[in-house]
């Protein structure tokens, strides 16, 4: 891959940003290519998989901007970066916020905290989100301990997906771990590839979820959301 | 009434806060008998309407303390003041959100913006929200921007409920009148006290304010939310 250009997968918008600390907002999305985790509940797992790597283009920053700007044209101020991993992109990327900031566009962006990179900095809406036990996946605490430490006086979020107690148990030692950072609990999507109306199975994890938060006096600060796109339209792509 | 109380008629939590600045937190809430307005949808008429007057009481600031803590115990540390309108109750107010700080608790607020009190400063998450055409009433905006003004430097938010295309256009004005604060938009539930499973008809009303927003280049920094308590909930009383 040449070091000025980003794995592209998917560009769309203008849509809604459905959870974390931006939801509700309008957002452009840049799905980057390549995850170095494999959750089982991977919900975009055609960025790693293969099924779709015919799909995968290497665009230069300025490429995707004006991409961006073909298809939101005035319509958006904000655009979130999402994977896979983006966090697995070095140099180009942070060609790419900078190209963002100087048209006064401001940056979302999730990882997992399994990497550093310095322009976790740059981005405006910052979301680590590491993984909890059903997604089979291990956290590196060195790593996400390091993370946590370089990002020191930004103001960011913490968000774990929640399936079950064990997930809540370990958003909860994440939490304590962490406790001055803004905290998100969002509903697990049992079944990512389910269509039609899915809206009541997730008003009803909701609902769970939000019953342990009330009872859990060590959950007092977190804030507990649904992933809103799913529950407006379903499990459609590209929205 | 004595100055020294509040007119409460409704005490509950602990509960997740459903919508605006702090969606997905979890609360108690104190709802305040009495208001300036009469808004036709009002979710809240029992305060004003005389249909509860029985259920009224005039609570000192600490009685009302001691009846959270007993309700809460150790599982909060954020109160919502809600109404009626609480900007009707002056000093006992500033006492009560003083006693709730001594006691590491966060105070968030919803008011209409008809009225200025000191203690506004005070509030940990203050919304002022403006109440749009089809309610039915007027917004003074020499009152709005006095007390916009008076809390210059504060990080606040607004918030406009939207039924229909004129209440969004009103928001749209409101926005622009003061740019520099944190925009949100909420959507209208048209029939507050109708019971069973009301999500799909609040998911369609919030799939269109999303198209909306969506496509209106003066709307690209808003928050467009649900009530996540209807969508949860239905339109229960007291959770
Ligand atoms: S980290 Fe994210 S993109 Fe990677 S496998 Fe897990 S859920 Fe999928
Ligand atoms: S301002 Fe609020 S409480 Fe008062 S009538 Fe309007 S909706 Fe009801």
């Amino acid at each position: 891959m040449s070091s000025s250009k980003i794995p592209v997968i998917e560009i769309f918008g203008p849509t809604i940003q459905g959870e974390g600390m931006v939801i509700g907002r309008k957002t452009m999305f840049v799905r980057t290519a390549g995850c170095d985790f494999r959750c089982v509940w991977c919900d975009s797992a055609f960025t790693w998989d293969g099924s779709e790597k015919d799909n995968i283009r290497l665009l230069t920053p300025s490429e995707i901007f004006h991409e961006l700007k073909q298809l939101g044209n005035q319509n958006f101020n904000h655009v979130t970066i999402s994977g896979g991993n983006p966090a697995l992109i070095g140099k180009p990327m942070m060609e790419f916020i900078e190209l963002l900031h100087e048209h006064d566009i401001k940056v979302g962006l999730e990882t997992q905290g399994s990497r550093w990179q310095d322009w976790f900095r740059s981005v405006d809406d910052l979301t680590i989100s590491p993984k909890p036990p059903s997604s089979g996946m291990n956290t590196d605490f060195d790593v996400l301990d390091s993370i946590i430490e370089n990002l020191a006086g930004k103001r960011i979020s913490l968000k774990v997906v929640v399936f079950n107690d064990e997930d809540f148990d370990y958003a909860r030692m994440v939490h304590k771990r962490y406790d001055a950072i803004d905290f998100y609990l969002s509903v697990g999507n049992k079944d990512p590839y389910e269509s039609g109306d899915i809206s009541s199975r997730l008003l009803m994890s909701l609902d769970w979820l939000w019953s342990k938060v009330m009872e859990d006096p060590e959950m007092n600060g977190v804030r507990a959301l649904p992933q809103l796109h799913a529950l407006v339209w379903a499990n459609k792509r590209g929205v």
